[in-house]
């Protein structure tokens, strides 16, 4: 059974604190790697945390401020001396190719890989991405400049064999993917053995959202609605709840309000700001409202 | 007095270690702050050492590969969101600007201070900043793209007053400042006090010496001859030879050697490859021609 984890890479805000990088993180689903954010230092802590980047082909970008980006031409450069061959997918505001381009033409202009940039709309639903396992889903959040969330769904998988009862049954091993797939067995005496009887529900799927940077808004509730792990924006306290205000920011007890109106499972915290105290006090406030909150730190892998 | 110390930020190579960033570090000269170099991860390192950029108001770039100056767009960002409001120059090769300046619309538009690009021409010997108390001259090295080294000189300063003596021949304290300008003393009674009596030599001036990225090249030693401290390209030991040559680094023997013909007093090896082994492998081979040689670590300060 493949693992569904969120590794941080990087949970501070726009300047980075001497143990908070800024924004990135890498999330591991169906044997799939997604890069969220790539914050200045992403590729240090991907050699500090010893993490493997075969299996990571797309990157997605939530809003073009530097601290969710200027790590990405460092990384895209790392790659290449490494031997990268297979492409790198950008999902990201238009823009970010103009930004991008005349960098990627100076330091990468013969690399093994190529670099595709995939327009994420701002201020719009759309699927990001999709493949037969898994399920992108960009969603506006509300910040000073065209932000995206990001909805990442497995999709349903096959059914588990009861292997055992298979055997009684004596079904063939050559039928074993189709009652995987959903069929019932006809026996040789003609008698119907149904599907539920031969096989368990697949592994539920699992759901994570991707929240940052944004100001309380309930607008992408019904997306995000029961997801296994949230990830939102929880710069401020709420000693700072003004500043969260004045820049389109959260506290931490706004993003628990959001995650139990969502009703999702669990709530990582994060994107702090150097200007919290590092007492616990959001953890404090975000717990008062919903109880499963969970402070994210660099370097730490949480299991969703 | 003030002193004269070099802080490292990144004493990596192109690709970065756990515990070695891409090359930046701080040169303290004369209450002046340079910094030198501006890879990935550098903003991550001032704050993680401390260090207050108020009085950091240049910043010298070797060359445009991209683990020398990766750093610096983040850098600038926070800086202006610090409230800066000195301008910040950059002196490097011409197409620098050219490279940053769409990153400096797009992400500081109204920053409270100006970014100045000075060009540093690539192959040749110019000053590349002066003032009452320092002189940076830029000098041709040997890498892959045009790459400048620098040479950090103090100015001579003035005389040292010794104050017991002055007073025992009652020399006003108005003609002080004159003293320490040379002058000598005419007492009452038209005796001439020589200069030598009433000061003391000013302090030595001291000379600093950064020579990467590079492969072994003797032209620059009259340029860097008689340093107090040079810091070389290491970038490889020994067993790693022909990777030098190939890739215009230098291994630590190497870097020994330029430092035992440019007559230097301390060798700081840095820039190292993730190749060498962590086993001090390249400072005993440097040590082998130059014994006063030093292995730059991250986040360590060396007096000079």
């Amino acid at each position: 059974m493949s693992q569904c984890s969120v590794y941080i890479l990087g949970s501070g805000a726009a300047k980075p604190s001497p143990t908070r990088y800024p924004s990135s993180q890498i999330l591991e689903m169906r044997d799939r790697r997604f890069l969220i954010d790539c914050g200045e230092g992403c590729q240090i802590r991907i050699r500090q945390m010893k993490l493997h980047t075969a299996r990571l082909n797309h990157v997605f970008i939530s809003h073009l401020h530097g601290d969710h980006c200027f790590g990405l031409i460092g990384l895209i450069s790392t790659l290449g001396m490494d031997g990268r061959t297979n492409d790198l997918y950008i999902h990201a505001h238009p823009h970010f190719k103009v930004l991008m381009q005349p960098w990627l033409d100076f330091y990468c202009p013969d690399w093994p890989f190529k670099v595709v940039f995939e327009d994420v709309k701002p201020n719009a639903v759309q699927v990001a991405y999709e493949d037969k396992a898994v399920k992108v889903t960009a969603f506006p959040l509300r910040h000073r400049i065209p932000t995206s969330g990001y909805l990442f769904e497995e999709k349903p998988g096959d059914r588990h064999l009861l292997r055992d009862v298979c055997d009684a049954y004596q079904v063939p091993v050559a039928l074993f993917n189709n009652i995987r797939n959903g069929d019932d067995f006809v026996t040789s005496d003609g008698i119907v053995i149904p599907n539920e009887r031969l096989t368990a529900p697949p592994t539920p799927c699992k759901r994570y959202a991707y929240c940052t940077d944004t100001k309380y808004t309930e607008t992408f509730l019904p997306i995000i609605s029961g997801a296994d792990m949230l990830y939102h924006d929880s710069t401020y306290d709420d000693a700072h709840e003004e500043h969260a205000k004045k820049y389109f920011h959260s506290t931490a007890r706004q993003a628990a309000t959001i995650a139990k109106l969502a009703g999702v499972k669990k709530l990582l915290l994060g994107h702090f700001s150097n200007r919290v105290a590092s007492d616990g006090c959001s953890l404090k406030e975000a717990k008062e409202v919903f109880p499963m909150s969970f402070v994210a730190e660099d370097q730490q892998k949480y299991e969703i």
